[in-house]
């Protein structure tokens, strides 16, 4: 068993803020980040799949086949976007690091061909980065 | 004569498009950069100051100064903003990073009380960053 | 289950040695990080909670309030200090990046208030850290 | 239980392709990797290893041991080289990221006195690296 | 004036020998880059551009032209290939990271369609780079 | 003429205090970095030299040398130590970051063999830096 990762960035804005909570609310949970014109980020995002060595190749998949996937089933989708309404997956979510990688791990997981995807690990910047493991994901939805 | 730089970085999201081009020529020019909705960036500002070393303290100039004046000039009024909409002295002007660099030296250069200003490094990305030393500033206007 | 990080820097002065060693011993044991009038680092901390993504805020935690946490319980104590005499929780400990480690998931732990503490990571430099996960704490008292 | 790492460079310059393949299957497997001349990499070894930390040191163990092992036994046989012909323990390989992790692990795992091996992460770029921890080595033999 | 620079990677292996030294010299001068099955790096390659900012677009010139400028007349004939058989512009050089920056330099620069060429820098690693500004090119043919 | 660069690191104690100064004028200066049982950093030091390129090396000097100087002349001498008390040559100066820039080119740049000493560049810390380049030394005696 062996752990592979791919590192792709992207960049997106973002506006954080609940419809359902008051402005003082929102102002209180989400601070800057509730700009109402929004701000954003370059995202880097780490994508880990496990498996076996195929001894024939001497890898666990073909790093191509991977970074094909990640570019058009995510990068594609929030590069130069606005998270909160450009991207089909995250519309009704606030765009926040934590939802933004549960959702690109129910996207990559079934699609990975070779291995399973261990780890989605999203970095909002060099100092606030979130993982997924896969582990209790009902909770989120 | 020393070079002394401060590193900081905000986050913002801008849209690059010119009114005045027809929506064709907006996407030919800023390509994905015109989305309507937005993108953003963590972008990382180097201020560089050059001057002689004091021989009382050693420095060319006290940094926390130095860095107190780049935040209530500068990244207060950029971070967590729409470059766009929500920063004074971007109103009317194309948030490039050219531009954003130019603005910056123009707030800053008068308000260095020790040594001069000598270079404003604006990074939009790892991979794309513009630099700006006075010259020939009356071309942006 | 989501694990959230906050990455912050701090730099400080250490000298390691055991006053129960010999100076010989010392000097075998801890080499350069024996010199008597001590020398320091940039460390770097990143400190790992995880819990439940809130459906109410897409976030597991408020991250200024661990921020604001990390920053009155250990950064104000440790920042611009000398390990070996300015620290009270280090006092008496050979302050190693491994001590210290354990140290800042001790005063941590209890104080997670959303979520539970993941991971104490403490990088005395770019080439040399450490990771703390909670297991078996008590021997190192 | 703590974890510490200890990270290390190295270059050298492979060939990804199996003799076993035809000129087409190799292409199609290995891609740009499969140049006959070959190319190279900067890699970044990080070695992990896990243990008490002993009172009388407060450490794991000695970095200046663990690095003078890794550099004898690893970075002195492979910077430099040409992972393809000039490194022992790559012959017969496919010197691909996995093989060259899992072999590492082969060499060191034994070797350390104090702690256990916990993990060898190399990182072929800035963009790509693998983990492995030592877990089901028979299968790639 | 505005510098803009473009930050590129490339993947590469060479060796570092003089055909017209003896084995000797060709080991005192150039040490382990000298081995005889060669060796490789991660290239960083950045660009710089000077020149006005149109004020029509707020940029010195169109990124995507200049990346793909980059890319077809450096990247695609030095990145996976051998530097010193691959890439005929090298062709009976010593591919020295000093030389591929000045033949990066004359291939770029009568290509820059707005602005000037200002400077090429060129990472072997994190630890060694170079940089060139067109001064005195003569001398190195 | 090519700039060739060569990085390195050491880390260090210091504390910045000037002993003619009262104890208010000290703490108004130098703030935290006042602390009198000092603090430290992990330093980063380019040193840039400038020359030509020679056509039988294809290099501008020999990069070992151009180390083993740095090392034998710099490194040693500052590397787990004390700058205030125990490197010779900044001795009776405030250990600022711009000083030991200053003293570090003085040291270095009758003993460039090749080329001419262009730069040297001091990391305090990621985000504080210090440029000189020989320009009115005097000053600072």
């Amino acid at each position: 068993m062996i752990y592979i990762t791919r590192k792709t960035e992207f960049c997106a804005s973002h506006r954080l803020f609940n419809p359902d909570f008051s402005h003082e609310k929102n102002e209180a949970v989400f601070g800057l980040c509730n700009n109402p014109n929004g701000h954003g980020h370059n995202y880097t995002l780490e994508v880990t799949v496990r498996g076996q060595v195929d001894p024939q190749t001497g890898m666990v998949l073909d790093l191509k086949v991977l970074k094909q996937l990640i570019n058009r089933e995510v990068i594609e989708k929030v590069d130069h976007k606005n998270l909160n309404v450009d991207v089909g997956f995250l519309l009704g979510l606030i765009p926040t690091a934590e939802n933004i990688a549960l959702k690109i791990w129910e996207i990559l997981e079934p699609k990975i061909e070779y291995g399973q995807l261990h780890e989605v690990k999203l970095f909002e910047s060099d100092k606030n980065f979130v993982v997924y493991r896969g582990e209790a994901l009902e909770r989120v939805n």
